[in-house]
């Protein structure tokens, strides 16, 4: 088994954290993502969307999608449970992670794709668009502010992959200057929370 | 337990195609989106994001997101497996249900979202995006009918949240006018098979 990796997009930090939060140790192969190595036709192979990262199992399963790779985990080794434990409970992280992949981490990397200098010619880039996700992803932690009052997590009292989601979200979208306002306690009390966390720097 | 259900929307027809699948009955509630019902203080209690569909637990619990309340049943009812079967095939599910939702649903909504009447005024729109939209939709046609051309089904040989998802982002891009090309074999043999079960008018 080895993870393809990119130390430095955001989904595959997603996966390490989620690694890093069950004790798995899994080898990285890195992919030089500035030559768009996994653009080239050679890794398509492993996953046509040209993304990562990419988990390629012993019998050469390729698994693309990184909550898609962090659901295996979770499968093969439920302990701690990250993504619920039980029907509703599991329903329930599943909806505050996509939450927090498309009031966040989708708005986030859309206000960096849809504008930056490294994904052109990589995509269609609309800078126009990329500033809708900019503004969306400011009023989404005014509002993730108001939710985190009640909770110490984004899903509830454990710390779950919404908190991985979000964390990645919020931390990418630096690059496009947006930074947790200070008067936004619950939310800069929970990042500076999940930010101790050993995981977080995986 | 009732489904707040709207019979217009895309997002709803994914539940309401997945509870057939599994022959298990919920009351549904209409939400008049076009009077934006969804969108006032009253619902946001059950949704924040003032999104349909959401689910009514009997003890009041709120389950929104598709995907997640898709979870809940697939939980409690199993039987038949729309998610999967163990770890690696659950897995592989969700790496081709995300791919139908990033390349093609999303696409398929974002093209409606951000240039249709409908929106205006609800959210930010960018024509430019929506056009980006449609591409990658007709591009994502033509990438999933080289992909069927090996299997029956989006995931393998078997039925699953996958097809559920590419159906409803496929029929609801015909409001930005895109069809399946005739000479689209592979995707057209799929698209009429899965049309045709009885969860498909659901």
């Amino acid at each position: 088994m080895k993870l393809y990796n990119s130390s430095t997009a955001p989904n595959p930090r997603r996966v390490r954290i989620f690694l890093a939060e069950k004790g798995i140790v899994v080898p990285f192969e890195e992919v030089d993502i500035v030559k768009a190595v996994n653009r080239g036709p050679e890794f398509r192979k492993k996953n046509p969307m040209g993304t990562l990262p990419v988990l390629e199992l012993d019998d050469g399963t390729c698994i693309a999608e990184s909550v898609a790779i962090c659901r295996y985990f979770e499968e093969i080794q439920p302990e701690p449970p990250l993504m619920g434990t039980d029907a509703k409970d599991r329903a329930l992280v599943e909806m505050w992670n996509r939450r927090m992949e498309f009031e966040l981490f989708e708005a986030a990397t859309g206000a960096f794709r849809y504008r930056h200098e490294f994904f052109k010619g990589r995509i269609e880039q609309s800078p126009e668009y990329a500033e809708i996700c900019r503004r969306h992803v400011i009023a989404s932690l005014a509002w993730l502010d108001s939710e985190l009052a009640s909770r110490p997590f984004i899903a509830g009292d454990r710390f779950t992959i919404a908190d991985i989601t979000a964390l990645c979200g919020i931390d990418f979208s630096r690059t496009s200057g947006i930074r947790i306002d200070p008067g936004q306690k619950n939310l800069s009390r929970w990042h500076a929370a999940v930010s101790a966390r050993p995981s977080a720097k995986a």
